[in-house]
């Protein structure tokens, strides 16, 4: 039985205590959270108990700790956990400055722990199967990726203020999904954007629309374009182009429906937002985790992983407010 | 130069007129129709003459005829063009009553002469594709079938008092889609249906909804649905499930524009009637008219598929108005 | 906390045992099967005991049985767990024979407990979603149902012997889904069929394709094709055509890539059968089922659905035997 | 009846000459071509005459004409048609480089003779629905816009050795429909790309794969991918994200079947090559400019239209080269 300690008991918090809860040979024991009363209601849903960060990482019989508190104690929570000698989850990002997130990385590696990043998209169904398909040869060599990224809607500028901006808020998965699916390295980055959904977003130092562009050193090409406002829903799509055709990532719906009227012939929009787009994502990623732990099966996104997309993030945020292309 | 006379000026013998300008070594020499002004207008648009259907029959010159008149002409009108040893293209159906379309059929075998029904659909471009492919064994052998035949909406009463019924005068296409695309015959035809588009189609002793079952000597199933209105528009679509997979002819769509918005994801309508629907087909059936003409190509419609058709729509009524299977 | 006991351990037992355990305010108690090792495995699985039909029955603290066991079993079961005065979950069909189910029912009205049958197509979302939209009025007034039901393959002739026949064991659903869908009742069955699929089907008195019509009091009609053997997987869809439109339920995938190669432009096949396509509809209808006998919600699929089911099968089979049309 | 000659008997030149037959009172009287023997065929099969420039130019009867010949004759040919006041349609590119298409345009102007651009997609009725609903404000105001636009296969070395390069050849059209759905200009250009089809390309300096990025003055963003290949046929879409909503415009096919298979479930790919994909929007254009001809209907693409695209494929060549951001 691994005991695992939980960091955070906000949105994500919930769904990896769910998810965790799920696991056969695994239990919560603790649940850490600066709101006391989030920690015991979450606690007290899964059976766990209450506890400091201090108190869960001096516990021996806890192996597994899952960090989805707040973005500014990610690299904090890694460098002692690793420390503490446990395997470690963490939501992305690793943390919004590279040093930061190095440190992390460099404690991590010290330790010799299990270090897994919550980049939840590569364990998506569909996106895995693109995957898969690609490795198997379906399309030749990969060639161009077009990946489309857009919320349903802004968030608060609250929100907005403390992301660390859009490269690293939003398309840090979207970096990711690009490494990944090109198996390839960045070697220029441009980015541009623009407020045009909220300008308080403007306002706030930051864009909600952005247009990045990345060549990679074996000449792949690579295009993102998001935005923080799509009318119709969450719209995570990509295409990845081959020397022998194209393998697309489509949006999810919530039923299979087709409605014919005198007014046009309609279907669902997609899943709402990413809770429910990545719901099974959450869950395979977690049993991937606690695998990786029992069975030695290696990790697929590692903290290795969660730099990377960073060092992308901070080269798209330079190419647009330097108004340059950056090479890496 | 095959010159050419042409039966009947309204909506489909227009577009028949137009087809033939396209053909080239085909010429339109007569329009023939009781409406002196519409067959003035269309002699006119195709630099053709207006004529009465003795004279252009009388004419050695005419070596084919292209029926498009009112449905009780065209048995008369094939017997004439037959014993003038014309090539003979006339719209569905043959005749209403069996007995006139199989004197039609023995005036067309006596005389020798090429005699072709307008079965439209075998020559849409998506059934065509979907029968070539059944032959080519994409999906091994057919085994059911499920016919879609919905009209955006009813005609006026005075169109179905003279149709001959909806048997005769809608599902006559579905019949020969049946047999063309099973290529079994009948063994049993089951009939049902309503009045529940418009009470008035009901108080002329029509039905405007019907579901169609039939069975082949060979075992195979055939279910047809057909509605006199269908909000969306018009909806043509047929499913062949065989041994090894399924066929399915979607409707044809205006435009390829997809719109996400907060309501719903759309696509067009169905192309909204059957001149914009079978507009390929049309131009289709009569080069192949006259490519057998002129190279002796084998037709694919015969008068026999047009008795054939015209059995099944007389069983079919049985079926409905007796209440019993009928047995072929 | 609501106890509960489990008739029948296999394949679908399981699911249930599985999506009881996730009900909030659910105990399993006990498991019962006639094979002790599969009741033993699941009962360990799931931290509840085995025992006997008479030990379950006779447990006060039992309050809910689930009926999963051979369908033979099923009536018998109701009566008993009735007179017991127990809430009762059980599988479809209510029994093979008009008599015992109706006994079955009577048994359950006397003791005035909940029994809900284990319609689960009712629950799942895309089916629920269809019925909520045609009940909003999205497509007027319902005229026409259209109903797919294929299996990806034939089961074993063993398994066709004691199925009491294609109508009672695949189309019990579909009879169901024309009810719930139509909100009408039938005035008349036609239904026919072969055995395409595998000989020993029909050698063991069965048929393997069936194409069945109903026309309701109202008149409205229904078409119902049926195939034992889908080479591309579950096909369950079904159209229903309005006075305004048509909503579809269509096949579920499972993932959302869309493969273009110099072949064709592919997706995935239906998900493979009904324990995946009707995964979320097995745990919707459990939790449905206790949140009944917690809070009072109306039933939604009751033994007087589970009687009316068969009494379609039972028409049906009669009409293909005695190739006649059999009025209700 | 217009009199009109036509300059260039090659691919594109056919598809105009049968377009123009179909032009009420429109009579093609010269065909113009450096090769007798095509300029002769094209003649004969629309029964017109052959010309050279000059006799073509100098019939005063001649009102309009037809430039279809390699780009490298277009400029040279709008200056002589416009001093012969003749009314003109010419194919992209106006001219491989701006100062001689800046030379055309004043021409045009100076002589203030009609001179419509083909780009044929604004035409086309998928791409013209999408505008029209742009327009009519289905999606709120416009934001990013995303093309798609890839050949089946790269041509020959030596027709990319006279080309232009790949942003004045292919992507010309692109920046074409930037323009035109966002109805705004570019305020710098960012360009990219790599040689990964075909060596020979790159050895002849140019790309294959391109991603081009857009800012325009008012923020909106474009991103534009390009490849040589497609193994899966001529790839043309594009979507433009609104404040309310998207509109996509998707690829056409040659069939609407559908196959259902062990392996998969499918439909056609995309319509083979421009030609095919085209046809509609090649009709519409000619129709279009007949009508602005007789008509007085404003031109919808000038060669205003045609210098801006120019300029545009100028930018981004240079932001290739350079590697830079190109501000306009």
């Amino acid at each position: 039985m691994i005991e695992a300690a939980l960091f955070g008991a906000g949105r994500i918090g919930k769904i990896h205590a769910a998810n965790l809860a799920r696991q056969p040979g695994v239990r919560l024991k603790y649940v850490v959270d600066v709101d006391a009363e989030s920690a015991q209601a979450l606690a007290r849903l899964h059976g766990a108990a209450v506890a400091g960060v201090e108190q869960a990482l001096a516990d021996p019989t806890v192996r597994a700790v899952v960090i989805a508190s707040s973005t500014d104690t990610h690299s904090d929570l890694i460098v002692r956990a690793a420390a503490a000698g446990k395997a470690i989850f963490c939501e992305k990002p690793v943390d919004l400055t590279l040093a930061r997130a190095q440190a992390a990385a460099d404690a991590v590696k010290q330790a010799g722990v299990l270090c897994m990043i919550g980049f939840q998209r590569r364990y998506d169904p569909t996106f895995a199967a693109v995957k898969a398909r690609l490795l198997a040869g379906e399309i030749g060599a990969p060639e161009m990726l077009t990946i489309t990224s857009r919320d349903p809607g802004a968030p608060p500028v609250s929100y907005i203020q403390v992301s660390g901006g859009i490269f690293k808020d939003m398309l840090i998965h979207d970096f990711d999904i690009f490494r990944w699916i090109l198996d390839d390295e960045a070697a220029s980055v441009y980015a541009t954007g623009s407020c045009l959904v909220d300008p308080a977003i403007g306002a706030a130092g930051d864009l909600d629309c952005t247009a990045v562009t990345i060549r990679t050193h074996g000449g792949r090409l690579c295009q993102i374009n998001t935005s923080r406002r799509a009318a119709y829903g969450y719209d995570q799509r990509f295409e990845i182009l081959g020397s022998d055709g194209m393998l697309q990532a489509e949006n999810h719906r919530p039923t299979e429906v087709v409605s014919h009227t005198a007014r046009s012939v309609s279907h669902d929009k997609p899943e709402h937002f990413f809770l429910e787009r990545y719901r099974a994502a959450y869950a395979a990623e977690i049993a991937h985790f606690f695998d990786a732990m029992m069975n030695g099966t290696p990790l697929r996104t590692t903290v290795h992983d969660g730099l990377k997309a960073l060092e992308l993030a901070e080269a798209a945020t330079t190419s647009w407010r330097e108004k340059c292309i950056v090479n890496l």
